[in-house]
C-alpha cells in the first residue's frame, strides 16, 4: 500500500468525499504532471494568491523567484499552501445544478523558508531547469553571482495534502434527461505543446536536444511534464526518500 | 483613455514593471478569458488556495460553491485574493537565469461576501450558467428549491487589480548567444476545446444550440470563454457599469 499524507482538519475534504485522495501516488502523479501552481499566502492581514513555477522531489516542493521580490521575502516561515489544478473537461447538464467541469487539483499546506545554503541552491537551480526536460542544465551556462544573489529557491516540506479528481460524465437528475431540452456533454480541454519558435540567434547546426525527444506538437502538456519528471528528476532524486516513493507508486 | 485599478500597496508591482497594467481592459480581457480561477484565504491563520469556476460582470466578480462548504463561510466578509493565469509559451534560453514562461495573469483583490437576496441569487446562477455560452441557462431546468439553497453564490467588488503580461522571445546576455550550445526557443502551450463526448441520454432529435456555434474542436479554450462572454453576459449588463466599461474598452 502507498504512503499517504496524515488527514488533519486543515486538509480533510468536509465535502465530495468521493473525490478525495491522500495518498502520495495520486497527490504527487497530479503535482508532476504541471509546472505552474498558485500559492497563497499572507501579507498583513491580506491574502495573496501568485502563480508560480514549481517542482517535487520526494515529499519537498521547490519554487523560485526574485531574491527582490516582496512575495519570496513575505513566505520565509510562514505557514502557504500550494495548489495545482489541471482542468479536463466542461461538463454541461440538464441542470445548472448538475453543470460542472472534470478535473485534478492538489492543495500542500506546509511552511516556506528560503534555501539558503549555497551549494543546494546550485543543485536546486539546476534541477528547476531539468525539470523542463533531462539534461538541459549540462547545456546552458551556469548561473554567475549575480544571477545567483538575485534568485532565491523557496522549499516546503508537504505537512499535508489532498487531491481530487472529477472525472465523469454528466450526471443528471433522473426526471431531467428525457424532459429537459438541454443538449449535454462532456467537452474535453487539454493543455496541448505547438509548434517551437526557435531563436532568431540559434547557434549555427545545433542539434535538438536529445532530452527533447517527447517535445512532438500537439502533446499533452501534463503527459510532458510527467515525462520529463519522470526521466530527468526521478532518476536523481537529491532527497533520499525520493528514490523510495519512486519505487513504492 | 481606459479607466484603471487604483494603484496602492496591495495591487502595486515591485517588480518587471513593464510586465504590468493596471487598467481596466487588460485586466478583463485576461479575466474573461477563463472558465477557472484560484482563491486565496485564510482559515485560522492557515492560508488556503482553491481552484474554483467564475466570472465576471463590470467590477464585479462572482464565483459559486456549495453552502456546505467551509471555504465558503469562511470567505463571508473576508479580505480575498483572486487570480487567474492563462500559461502561453515555454521560454527557454541559454541560461537558467533568462528561462521563463509566457504568461497573462490577474491578481485582483476585495472583500468576499454571500450574495444573499434571492432575486439576485437567482438571476446569478443563470448567468453563470450562460458564461459557458449565450442561452443555456433558457435551455436547462431551473434550480429546485433544494438546489437553490444547496447553492452560494459568492460576490466581490474589485478594489483593486493588476495584471501582469510576459508575452516576448528568448531574451538572452549578449554573450551568450555564440558560445552556449543550448538549443532555445519559445514553445507555445495552448488549452484547447476536444471534441464532444455527447451525453448517451441525450434526448432523441435535439438540435446543436445556436449558442454553442463557437465550440469547434480545436478552438482555443480562452478564446472560446472570451467569446462566450462577450456573447452572453455583456450584453445583459446585471450591473450598471458593465455596458459602460464594454462601449469603453
Amino acid at each position: 500500500m502507498s504512503a499517504s499524507y496524515p488527514i488533519t482538519p486543515v486538509n480533510r475534504l468536509r465535502r465530495r468525499h468521493d473525490r478525495g485522495r491522500y495518498d502520495h501516488a495520486s497527490v504527487h502523479a497530479i503535482l508532476d504532471a504541471a509546472l505552474v501552481c498558485h500559492i497563497a499566502y499572507v501579507i498583513d492581514g491580506q491574502p495573496h494568491c501568485i502563480p508560480t513555477g514549481f517542482w517535487r522531489e520526494g515529499t519537498h516542493l521547490y519554487w523560485h523567484g526574485s531574491s527582490a521580490s516582496r512575495a519570496i521575502r513575505q513566505q520565509d516561515g510562514q505557514k502557504i499552501c500550494l495548489t495545482v489544478t489541471h482542468l479536463d473537461a466542461l461538463v454541461m447538464a440538464r441542470s445548472g445544478f448538475h453543470h460542472s467541469v472534470n478535473y485534478r487539483s492538489v492543495m500542500a499546506f506546509g511552511t516556506a523558508h528560503i534555501v539558503t545554503d549555497p551549494a543546494e541552491k546550485l543543485v536546486l537551480m539546476d534541477r528547476f531547469v531539468d525539470r523542463i526536460y533531462p539534461g538541459r542544465s549540462k547545456l546552458i551556462r551556469q548561473p554567475n553571482a549575480q544571477e545567483f544573489k538575485a534568485t532565491t529557491i523557496m522549499a516546503m516540506e508537504i505537512e499535508t495534502a489532498s487531491a481530487k479528481i472529477r472525472n465523469t460524465h454528466v450526471g443528471d437528475e433522473e426526471e431531467d434527461y428525457a424532459t429537459v431540452p438541454a443538449w449535454s456533454a462532456v467537452y474535453p480541454v487539454t493543455q496541448v505543446l505547438g509548434e517551437a519558435s526557435e531563436c532568431e540567434r540559434q547557434m549555427p547546426g545545433l542539434a535538438f536536444p536529445e532530452g527533447m525527444a517527447d517535445f512532438t506538437p500537439g502533446i499533452a502538456f501534463d503527459v510532458l511534464m510527467r515525462r520529463s519528471w519522470e526521466k530527468g528528476l526521478a532518476p536523481h532524486g537529491l532527497y533520499p526518500d525520493a528514490a523510495e516513493e519512486a519505487a513504492e507508486e
